[in-house]
């Protein structure tokens, strides 16, 4: 048997997130069935983390096991001429499976990143309609990072957590947590050790508030504090949401993505 | 009457292009039937010019006449509710219909501009999936700006003309020829006083065979001195072309975009 891992882009508009759900199609689902065309093998594929609909990928990292001998580098070319053009492999290689070396997509995770987008325009866009909020009142994009900044150390987060989540602690460590341009947009990033279900979009959403002033940073701070989940904003959409990059003690996708360019 | 300009950007994926044609849905056609649903007139919209199918619009710049009283910034906002998401009014404004001063959306275009995207990479990405073609052979960026610096000037573009073009000269001045990056792809920019039918997507298939080393630049240059179509090489695909900008005497489409934003 050998350990494969897929670095996947998708966009998220046309399903029902990572994971297999009843009402519509997943990207797991997706993958997986390309792999049965191509292995003959049932195969079930870890990924770093599920993502919701709507939400996309850029690098969502993935493993499985296989008896194929398929060079693994192989795989992503393989998979890409049976996938729909909305989901791509973007990279494919081996990993230990075995031993102290062993390799989990999800349990090996060291820093994931995730970039909201976010469309501060009179008018919303033809081009960036599924993978950007359009926001119609004025930013100040102070006020957002003066917010972003108090997110950054280690707190609990239980305030920007989704009512059901499971999670058995609710304390998080983030890295890094900015706003910035980028083209038309102006983006978000944030990279932490784990997040909670739907952290990012609520932080996004109480963020917003602030930046359009409707908020004080005040309440920012008090949902740090006394964390219960009506203390942060609302939740913000899924499709500005996009999985933007994974760093493994192994490896880091953006490493990966880089050698994908031919100029 | 009034004469009402339209800033209009769209994905071209699901149209059959600008102009009404008896195979799909075009662009034209569908502004139109919002503007009769605000105005109750019909109405007939002059663009500065028509894009095909497939191909998209940033800055696409139409004209109409109406009886209507409603001031010319609102129509933007009006028809945006009645459009769909994949067609976006940027910006509105009133011009002069009548006199000296009288606009025209094609008759008064000086310079317009258009971009094509290309991704260079081994795997096609999800998100740039209709707005860049995917090359998959290494390109050479030095190679593509030498050939795109010959196009500029005035010469005779018979060469890169689509049979059944109807242009009375194929004479044309090109101001602007560049290739340069933008995120994960490179970008070709191209300004002139016109364009003859599909020019700049056999502008852009004969250099990226000069990119991919496939052809010598000498091909090139004899397409501009012996202007015969067979001398150029193939047209481009439709997605990665975007009419990006107009510049008209009276106003220049970038500075009405700038206004749209917020932040």
């Amino acid at each position: 048997m050998n350990r494969i891992v897929l670095i996947i882009e998708y966009d998220g508009t046309n399903y029902v997130g990572w994971q297999i759900q009843p009402n519509g199609i997943a990207v797991q689902q997706v993958i997986g069935n390309a792999l049965k065309k191509i292995t003959g093998e049932n195969i079930t594929l870890h990924a770093s983390g599920r993502t919701d609909s709507g939400v996309h990928a850029r690098a969502q990292t993935a493993h499985f096991d296989t008896e194929s001998r398929i060079p693994a580098e192989k795989f992503a070319f393989a998979l890409n001429t049976y996938l729909p053009p909305d989901i791509r492999i973007k990279a494919s290689l081996e990993m230990p499976r075995e031993g102290e070396a062993e390799f989990h997509a999800r349990f090996s995770v060291q820093k994931k990143y995730y970039r909201y987008r976010v469309l501060n325009s009179r008018h919303a866009s033809a081009f960036s309609r599924s993978t950007a909020l359009h926001v119609h009142t004025p930013l100040s994009i102070e006020k957002l990072n003066a917010a972003a900044e108090l997110f950054i150390g280690t707190h609990d987060f239980a305030a920007f957590k989704a009512a059901g989540s499971k999670a058995e602690t609710t304390v998080r460590t983030i890295f890094l947590s900015r706003w910035s341009r980028d083209g038309d947009c102006i983006v978000y990033d944030v990279a932490g050790s784990g997040f909670l279900y739907n952290m990012v979009r609520i932080m996004v959403g109480t963020m917003l508030r602030i930046g359009q002033s409707s908020d004080d940073i005040s309440k920012l701070r008090h949902a740090l504090e006394c964390p219960h989940r009506e203390n942060a904003g609302d939740t913000a959409p899924a499709h500005g949401l996009t999985l933007w990059r994974i760093e493994y003690p192994e490896f880091d996708t953006e490493d990966l993505l880089l050698r994908n360019f031919l100029i």
